[in-house]
């Protein structure tokens, strides 16, 4: 094939849409907007997250030397932030609808890469794109928005958390963070194993939102009390900060009971394991606050989590080491868009 | 004053994301997601735009030369778009999510102006933003996602016209476009009053969507056949053949019975006045096809509104003018973003 790439520009807006068309769901677009059957009985949870290339990723147009993400995978964690803001909420997903900003010389073939990303990524939710908007931008940009569905009494908030709960998370921390690592420095990872260099590449590309934990819950524990919770995408010292603050409380976080990638003690210095596992983001794993015996409960279904910390009344959060030394988390370490 | 101007890069995401918050409904914001209550028995009805600067509208910043619109303007203009497409499908709204996108050397008050225009339209329409997301990005860009609901017998959609419809629709087509020229070309008004000239620029900065004729039409025709339809957001024309490539139906419309603004005869040229009625955009009005008796009823209750057309067999929409000559409208004509 020696054609010359297609590229936005030769096919217009309306060839554009025409073309995403196949990545919608056939039976509600066509409209000015979708209609979307709710189960009875439950609350609407809406979230809107937007994406702009050279800051929450990189297809190399605003920078071509910092490739690290190709147009696919980009769709995949659009899509996967947005599944786990609603995970976080306790709500299952109806769809979603893309706004998407393209400059006039992005191949086609990118374009539809980035939609089956986000395809993919719903159908492991089965989920679906119900309609959006496309536009002319100098920027690729993506606003997602989802829209899911709740049981009133079942909804998972920030400001619920309370002074003796468990706190849990849903998975391992920092492997994202790592992922990010290899793709930028590929010669940081030198001594690992393919296959472990590779799982820490898909944690950063392929992030699961962790809808079965909602499943789970509603599943074993409908008449339990609800946790407080949030999902860790800005970090897991971010999470365990955002919930105390939001509800009036401190807590006590077991330095060494950090779950994080296999790999790390063996291949990183111990500062490095724990500013990535802390501070790393976008493994979008759950926090959860909730009584000890649910925590233990829930951890038997979830071989994966692990109890971190305890809720303690006050307001400080404090990183608690092996030898029983402390120091004070803070915002201040938390990633900063500006 | 001689305060230099506090921009967006001097108070950072988490300054910008809290001075926001005033324009939320602090009810719903401060969790992952916002949990809204659904009338019990509607469906669901999302909608998203993506608009651009200097491409939907100009404030200036791509380029200082072309700006026709405030913030507040295109903050109001923004949700009035997707406010039509729930109007459209015979919805009345939820709420709103907010994707922002901005530029770093953008002032803190350009994006409050921004937040109060957006709000301001919200409220005549008893709405609110619920959450959102704000990120750097070269281009100021503004995702919107408005969420609304129906009852299900009653969505109004674009395939269901039938040959011997009447096509009404709700206003004066051609009154945005009249104003974005007086912005763009002020002189070419000189020979307009000033409330002449006020009126037609309103309609460019401050459309109104026609939430009203959703009200109207459940309060007295709830065992009616429901219209089709949909906005004329991207002009008379355009709904028109869109409507009728949906339902596989033809229209014949009448040039001598499109409604425009009051001024156009005695100030423009009729080709130019036809021009901007059936191609202008954005008067975000309703063009709605049903039986004539049911027509003609919700006109007694609508001043503003008139019969344009009739929708006919076969696939050709004809624009007839008062000699009974004909001319076929193509979406050809239509507004292309690339």
């Amino acid at each position: 094939m020696h054609d010359k790439p297609l590229h936005v520009a030769d096919v217009g807006e309306q060839g554009l849409l025409r073309r995403l068309l196949r990545f919608c769901d056939g039976a509600v677009v066509g409209d000015d907007a979708a209609v979307l059957s709710m189960t009875p009985g439950r609350s609407l949870v809406v979230t809107e997250d937007m994406l702009v290339d050279g800051v929450h990723f990189s297809v190399g147009l605003a920078n071509p030397a910092a490739l690290t993400t190709s147009y696919a995978d980009a769709g995949w964690r659009a899509v996967a932030a947005n599944l786990s803001d609603l995970a976080a909420m306790g709500a299952t997903p109806l769809g979603i609808t893309v706004g998407l900003g393209v400059p006039a010389q992005m191949p086609v073939s990118g374009v539809e890469a980035l939609y089956e990303g986000m395809v993919a990524c719903l159908q492991t939710a089965g989920a679906a794109i119900v309609g959006g908007d496309v536009c002319r931008s100098d920027t690729l940009t993506v606003a997602i928005a989802a829209f899911g569905e709740v049981i009133p009494s079942q909804v998972v908030r920030r400001a619920s958390a309370q002074p003796g709960d468990a706190i849990l998370v849903t998975g391992v921390h920092g492997a994202s963070r790592a992922g990010l690592e290899l793709l930028l420095q590929p010669d940081c990872g030198k001594t690992l194993s393919e296959s472990d260099r590779a799982l820490l590449i898909r944690a950063h590309q392929r992030p699961m939102p962790r809808l079965d934990v909602v499943q789970l819950w509603r599943q074993h524990y409908p008449d339990a009390r609800v946790p407080a919770g949030m999902d860790s995408s800005d970090g897991l010292a971010d999470a365990i900060l955002q919930i105390c603050r939001a509800s009036g409380v401190g807590a006590q976080v077991w330095g060494d009971r950090l779950p994080m990638p296999a790999v790390f003690p063996s291949w990183l210095t111990p500062e490095v394991a724990l500013d990535w596992t802390l501070y790393g983001g976008e493994d979008f794993e759950l926090v959860l606050c909730l009584p000890k015996e649910s925590a233990d409960a829930l951890q038997m279904h979830l071989p994966s989590a692990a109890l971190v910390g305890e809720v303690v009344a006050g307001d400080a959060v404090r990183l608690v080491d092996a030898h029983g030394d402390e120091t004070t988390l803070s915002m201040a370490r938390g990633f900063q868009h500006f």
